[in-house]
């Protein structure tokens, strides 16, 4: 139920993205129960291939917070993150990460990314971090169903 | 000859680095044999777990650069890519990556990052990028010996 509440922020942020002109992803990080940072898609906005939710989110929650509040914090995102996102969420100690959309299922519509999964970065690390998968949920899917091949 | 030249600036770099506090890393952005973009790593010295040497030159050189010169460029680092810059190296559509100081060589002497060689990441693509590995000059894996084990 809280994970459901912070997912749909995700998907709020992932809408604002493409009013914005950018492409359908948004990610919060939470502490104790209340959103510290968030960031949509700003890939086009900033002229920046970098500038994934996730990266941007975690560049952002590093300027409030401590490392060893953000190694307690939750990254919930709308779309598994890609091997760059993966790799800048464990440079930040984040050891839990939720997700809606997955690799998967992005890549059923739209390919040209990398396409390896979180956990499979993850599992290379020398710390353990907890991925749970709402990909059940059809919402995710459809965003990018609903972006990608109108 | 010319790769040399290049991956010696980022041996530079990477000597910078350690005077402002950071980790040896350096890393540049060649186009048509001449230096365009250059970063040394900046984590300590921003407050950023993200600001690698390689995602920072692929973000500097997106500002001086169109996408179609990124593509045609080589970027240089003076330590094989983490999983989080091969990313942003994939992203930004550079096909051609020269590094000094190996993973292998790397985890040899510090542990704790994600265990996962840049060409591992980039096979998972959708477009072929060339990886040159002179991990056998030993400049590369010294200037890390010097650094994390004195």
């Amino acid at each position: 139920m809280t994970h459901q509440k912070f997912l749909n922020q995700c998907l709020e942020l992932a809408n604002e993205s493409v009013k914005n002109g950018d492409h359908p992803f948004g990610s919060v990080i939470v502490l104790d129960g209340k959103v510290v940072a968030s960031s949509a898609n700003e890939v086009v906005t900033l002229g920046d291939v970098t500038a994934h939710a996730e990266l941007r989110v975690v560049q952002k929650a590093q300027q409030v917070f401590e490392s060893e509040e953000l190694a307690r914090s939750v990254l919930y995102t709308s779309t598994e993150p890609c091997p760059m996102c993966a790799g800048a969420i464990y440079w930040a100690e984040i050891d839990h990460v939720v997700f809606g959309c997955s690799q998967e299922q992005l890549y059923s519509i739209v390919r040209g990314g990398l396409e390896l999964k979180a956990h499979d970065v993850f599992k290379t690390g020398a710390r353990q971090i907890k991925v749970e998968d709402f990909s059940s949920d059809y919402r995710f899917i459809k965003q990018h169903k609903d972006f990608w091949t109108k």
